[in-house]
């Protein structure tokens, strides 16, 4: 790493140098970093939704990837989530363990997560930062009304499936080394789309591993299935040469799009503009489910689209 | 790692196999693991109490060390800087990285991390499980009552300064590779003790880097400071033959020891044995705060004791 390494700060320095700020919206942060432990306030009249994402270096991001792009990748995902629950983003702690305390490195690293969280009005509440290989590890606690959080069980046959943004294009940048990389490096979580479709949407999960596998979950989940046209996916736009069955791959199976997939009932599918009115989001309909299980893709002339891989595995 | 690998198997399944349980403790758990994220209820008359640590293989754990003494002592770090704050635990997350998905290992591992958990009727409510180099991050949160929290801050000059347990036990272990290794594998986190100390402590730290550093935060965040006798020091028995200044230095610097280090004012001494009574756990007074600021060290001689480090520095 850089020669303006911090061999001899301690991370006590470390942290009040890098990680302790000024943050408007922590008033119902009791008690921030600096303690044992952290202390937040949830208020009576909701539920706390917690997820927690590990990124590891050289698997969840190339070795060589900017380290505000790290900072920012790292809460995006687990953001991501908690769109995906339909929930309101508080707080979060950060776990890192770093092979060398590289000022410009933690710097860049902490301006990338706090330019995301500041949108949020999100403040970070406390976490860990040891020596060890490139590990980071976020826990995002967020607040969503009793009863009100999407899960990925709810949807019923006949429910139309959406889906936000376009799919695909983190997986082209990643195969292709194709700009933009953006898709990659700063994925846009979906926290305004998922807190809109609270009370509308019957189940939602957001899409990390793959459409194949997360989709397939909800379904599973619901206990319903979904035979789909390949045809109606939201393609990235690409100046690769790339057959338009290998961009269907590449959006069923390449993952790491973090947009959101929800099934609404067909009957309020009108009610989705209004919705989202003012949210800067693109929505495909790909289709609806119906009793069974199973997600298959078949194209308007009946022939059935089967993806070489379901998705991302993280073993094997 | 054994033969007896999964690596046929994904991450869904080795959750689904290894960590998820019925948890009879789990009654305000909404919703736990197998969605984007876990809902919890908190009650409207407490506040939410939330730790994150960070263990990484071959620096706060030796890589032979049994998987499931680091599952235990990966709960126990966390479970102990909530006694710190006087917290009821109630809920972790695990974030494991792990390079193979080794069926006897993630046996053990879960098998000593929800034996502890038990201890307290937690539930584990998520997390997220990859391939990467052997690092566990574990968020644990638990309860207190609004404003009653034990925090670092807090102690007035002329509070007696406690102790639980014993010190260096761990560094001993540790240096001497001497038996019992349980203070280095099993550390005991004081759950009850921190909980019994709410309303009579004014200030309370766990001992994790070790008491030199950890009691001199509490006396910085508390505005006083103390000079102490190292003969009063809780020490353990020991066949090795280190001298009693190596002792007081393991003491006060080797870190590790998971104890809790707290002040109450001198008025109420008396009432600290009825508040433990049922607590099965050795308490020390090492002395008394006073105006100023430092934490030295001075023989009944008047003789200096200047240890040769402070403690645990995780950089540098």
């Amino acid at each position: 790493m850089s020669a303006l390494s911090h061999r001899d700060m301690d991370e006590f320095s470390l942290i009040e140098r890098y990680f302790r700020r000024h943050q408007p919206g922590a008033t119902d942060l009791e008690l921030g970093i600096g303690d044992d432990a952290a202390i937040v306030r949830v208020p009576a009249d909701r539920h706390l939704v917690v997820s927690v994402d590990t990124l590891v270096a050289g698997r969840h991001f190339q070795r060589d990837t900017a380290a505000a792009d790290i900072g920012h990748k790292a809460l995006a995902v687990n953001l991501s989530d908690l769109a995906a629950m339909g929930a309101a983003p508080r707080w979060w702690w950060l776990a890192l363990s770093l092979p060398d305390a590289d000022a410009h490195w933690l710097e860049a690293f902490s301006g990338g997560m706090f330019a995301l969280a500041e949108q949020y009005d999100m403040a970070l509440a406390g976490g860990d930062l040891v020596c060890g290989p490139l590990v980071v590890t976020m826990t995002v606690a967020g607040l969503v009304a009793p009863d009100q959080a999407l899960c990925r069980r709810g949807a019923a046959a006949g429910d139309a499936i959406y889906v936000t943004g376009t799919l695909g294009a983190a997986a082209l940048a990643l195969r292709y080394q194709q700009a933009p990389a953006a898709p990659l490096h700063r994925p846009r979580p979906r926290v305004e789309a998922g807190r809109a479709l609270v009370g509308l949407a019957t189940a939602c999960v957001d899409i990390s591993d793959g459409l194949g596998i997360d989709l397939g979950q909800l379904l599973t989940a619901s206990g319903v299935g979904a035979t789909l046209d390949p045809a109606a996916l939201p393609l990235p736009t690409t100046a690769v040469d790339v057959s338009g069955t290998q961009l269907w791959e590449l959006a069923i199976s390449g993952g790491d799009d973090y947009e959101l997939c929800f099934t609404v009932p067909s009957a309020r599918e009108q009610e989705l503009p209004q919705r989202l009115c003012g949210i800067d989001v693109q929505l495909t309909r790909l289709g609806y489910t119906r009793r069974g299980a199973g997600l298959h893709w078949r194209t308007r002339d009946g022939a059935c689209f089967r993806p070489s891989v379901a998705g991302y595995r993280h073993f094997g």
